[in-house]
């Protein structure tokens, strides 16, 4: 199975109208934004795509639907590994279509994020990080009952969900005007800069992505220089978790060096963690968003956040996607108290 | 003059794009925003019009616009007495429009409402409260410069703009296939109440309006129960500083009694501090939005924050505006910390 536009197209159509009780469809086309005050802060023009207004809080619920919308009629139920975003992305796609989901979660995972997961109808099954293996546990429970597993970006319905942000952004670059831009995404596995890459390369080849990745765990910017997978020094140590991952995605990684070579993607960008945390009080001043750290990495890139030179070379036009708002009070306060 | 529907399309028409560099107009058209969760909470379906993501972070752009776009050209100046929403409104408004915007403030104004209204390029004029008299100080300054003066409510233009917010609002509600529902407002001076109330009547008569005031800043309230302008015992004192208000406008409050006895505005609403602070990390946690606490007041009012028995009259649906996001990160903090 392979992603193309056409299945970015299948994906959009599947997210149509009407849906539920509300008219939105079943994900929502988040609003492009801006703000003078952000243009004068990164001395170009600077539009922010703001998904941490969408459903479930972050882009993950448009590969959860794609995904879960995919599977054939009678499918018992998913499953999924993960304790942030996805989860409620795969949990709420599926509560939509009748079906069970089951969320693999280690014990000490925070309990927001437990009952936030059960919130969306979800069963979660917790594991002990340190004396049971994860993936034995998720391939014992999905045999047992005949789940289907929805990983978090290397699957082609879930990519291509994640594109459908892409077709959104390219008629909304169109709307205002813009014909040549970089458009920055925070980037984890590279699910949704994959997506998004291929989307804008079919339909608008003006706009040039490029990832943003937290400083040390810039993975994907090394891999796309070296043509090749590397891997982080370190699992964790950032205040930008949602978008930590060891090495890029064995669909994800060849996706996005196939649109580099067509010059569709360009160099990797990394910030350090005050920049995510700087940009975080940004969006709550200048756009009264609530933004979490790795959400805000490619608004702080392009912010020049971290560091005037880091963005020495992006366009005069800039377009950042704020990719989520789940963020835990405390840490919100402090970021926006320390501004 | 008076305001009618006429008056409120016109004003649309002055909002429209291609405006400046940007193709969304003047005035944005905010979302209007659903959450599983905030349905939950309230025991109904609740809709929110997310005017906190309206340039300048308030309702008061589309005011401040529609006035300064109404005035004869080759008007010198605009003079604005205000040190909140409405100054920043007039500010950018005039800066558009290539006028002179001079904003009265007391010398003890927060400095970052200073700031903000000098970055819209508006001259900041600071006078003593205890010795000096802002209206004649005000008029003095109109007089010799040839401003217009732009009061924050009580000017015919400044509810036709607030207005079109009612005129976007019987669209959304059309779209998403509402019918019928309340539409609860955050209420000062009564400009936006009246303005949307005015719209939805020609609009959308199946949707009527209810005002949300701060409890024991209720003359809105109060004085539509009356039939006649109430006054409230205190001038200070809560958070909702954005919309207290001695007592209902000249111009609005006949407007909104007779659109109550059409049957288009019901009994005024009145919500404590703390269901505001509540609501405020609501917004924060369901729908990632950044609320001012008197923005929040309808939001509080519509999830039933202030005592479930007060939202006991409130319809199975209701729409409510959460008007502005400018508030001080403290407080921000304070509120959702709490939570």
């Amino acid at each position: 199975m392979t992603v193309d536009i056409d299945r970015i197209l299948a994906a959009r159509d599947r997210f149509a109208p009407p849906f539920g009780r509300h008219a939105e469809g079943a994900i929502r086309r988040t609003p492009l934004l801006h703000a003078p005050a952000l243009d004068r802060l990164a001395g170009r023009r600077v539009f922010v795509k703001a998904e941490c207004l969408q459903f479930t809080g972050s882009f993950k619920a448009r590969g959860g639907w794609a995904a879960v919308s995919a599977l054939p009629p009678g499918t018992p139920g998913v499953l999924a590994m993960s304790s942030g975003n996805h989860a409620q992305g795969v949990a709420r796609a599926a509560a939509a279509h009748g079906m069970a989901a089951f969320i693999v979660m280690p014990l000490d995972a925070p309990g927001v994020k437990i009952a936030n997961t059960r919130a969306w109808g979800a069963e979660v099954v917790l594991y002990d990080r340190g004396r049971e293996d994860r993936d034995a546990l998720a391939a014992g429970l999905a045999a047992e009952r005949g789940l289907a597993l929805i990983p978090p970006y290397d699957h082609p319905e879930v990519v291509a969900g994640q594109g459908v942000l892409g077709l959104e952004l390219a008629e909304q670059a169109e709307a205002a005007g813009i014909r040549a831009a970089e458009v920055l995404v925070p980037c984890g596995g590279g699910g949704l800069a994959s997506g998004v890459a291929l989307a804008l390369g079919a339909r608008a080849p003006g706009l040039r992505l490029r990832t943003v990745e937290p400083e040390g765990f810039d993975d994907m910017a090394r891999s796309l220089a070296a043509g090749a997978p590397q891997r982080n020094a370190r699992a964790a140590g950032s205040v930008c978790d949602a978008i930590l991952t060891p090495t890029p995605g064995r669909l994800t990684l060849p996706l996005l060096l196939d649109l580099a070579r067509r010059g569709h993607v360009g160099p990797g960008l990394a910030v350090p963690d005050g920049a995510a945390l700087r940009a975080v009080a940004a969006a709550f001043h200048h756009l009264r968003l609530v933004a979490e750290p790795g959400g805000a990495v490619a608004l702080a890139a392009a912010l020049g956040l971290g560091g005037k030179d880091r963005a020495a070379d992006l366009p005069d036009t800039v377009i950042c996607v704020v990719s989520g708002g789940n963020v835990d009070p405390d840490l919100f306060a402090e970021a926006i108290q320390a501004a």
